[in-house]
């Protein structure tokens, strides 16, 4: 039988989702815990990878074993043994053809900065950037990233299948005091992709950049990566949809 | 000069506030950056100590020194010293005879218990009790606590001058889906006082302890502290008045 599971973490204490050698991953802990639960070597397939740091409210993974009987006490007994960075939010039952990186429809990253004092509460949560943001020609810059563009000014990336070509769905800025939640809704995100992005809608708010700019970046005739990539802290993996 | 600073902090990597020898403390942190800024070993006085693990979001100190010309410059070289959980809110000039503990009015600490599942963001921020709670009953508790009673079965003191007398002026429960937050207000908490009340109202909640009961274990016989100790994570010191 294969599964899908959503999980929700705090990305601060690995070096991010997948497996490597001598470092902590979220995929190696759940796999660890995943194969204790089922008694057998269990590996999980992600939806994607997120970098060191970075945290999921929803991030996915499947992962095939016996017909597991009952679900829920299935999820407490993870939860019990995994860390309590990471905590298992939702088990179901897939089709067996599943899977949970081909299969993506659309995912949703959220991004927070902060412009004002720091809060130790927050710290490691989101990118105290410290500075005073122009967020209205942020706005502006940030209609440029919506729809299907090229990116690969926006990716560390090498090569890509599709040519770097990927589509936002939406890009939302809102401002609340002096925070900025930015969204982003698309059908897929390159390396770095999302922090690239971000990185240069705040160089458009400290006004080093050109909201005009970005139309440039994005129709690149020969590539150059943009230089300037915000901090894994302030990113978050919201959402996978199917 | 005198100065009165308000800092606010995440307790979990700290052995409380007071120094002691071989662990970390809030104010041997705060003395040692004070101490560099200033360029002189200075001391620091609390408005009362904080458990370890117990978070502050308005605690208070006082420290005599030179005058500082500019305060607000002076308050940003010690938050950038500072380790990241730790953030100096305000600072001001005080009468030279003023105490940050002999002069406090009013403390108000909050208590955060989550009864639903655990959020991973919320590690060591909240008490992760995971079971339902009668919170009409825990309302009908706490109205015996508001006043001024003999709090001796509420605290692990071993003596106390004013024979355990305090008043609890306000004291509240909001609940919020599986979240539940307690507010206290009152002229004074002795050691483990919020704890060990929060601890007894949990018992209330879980049916183990009428709401009655409360009335004689604050006007006791005989000593008979509580046991029933929440844990420290979920407290929080709001507010020092003066």
């Amino acid at each position: 039988m294969r599964y899908l599971a959503t999980v929700s973490y705090v990305g601060t204490n690995y070096a991010g989702w997948q497996v490597q050698p001598d470092a902590d991953s979220i995929q190696a802990e759940l796999e660890l815990v995943i194969s204790r639960v089922l008694n057998t070597p269990t590996k999980i397939f992600g939806s994607g990878r997120t970098d060191a740091g970075v945290h999921a409210l929803g991030q996915t993974f499947h992962f095939d074993c016996k017909k597991i009987e009952d679900l829920e006490k299935f999820r407490y007994s993870l939860n019990c043994l995994l860390k309590d960075d990471i905590h298992i939010v939702k088990i179901k039952n897939v089709r067996s053809d599943f899977h949970a990186r081909y299969d993506v429809k659309e995912k949703v990253y959220s991004y927070f900065i902060n412009m004002g004092e720091a809060n130790p509460f927050e710290k490691d949560r989101v990118y105290n950037l410290m500075r005073k943001l122009d967020t209205k020609k942020m706005k502006e810059a940030l209609l440029f990233f919506k729809g299907r563009h090229d990116f690969r000014n926006f990716t560390t990336k090498e090569s890509d299948d599709n040519h770097f070509i990927r589509e936002i769905y939406d890009a939302s800025l809102v401002k609340d005091g002096d925070k900025i939640k930015l969204t982003f809704k698309g059908d897929g995100f390159m390396r770095y992709m999302v922090r690239l992005i971000v990185g240069t809608l705040v160089e458009v708010g400290l006004g080093k950049i050109e909201p005009l700019e970005i139309s440039k970046l994005l129709t690149p005739i020969k590539r150059n990566v943009v230089s300037y990539k915000a901090p894994a802290c302030g990113l978050y993996l919201e959402k996978v949809i199917y």
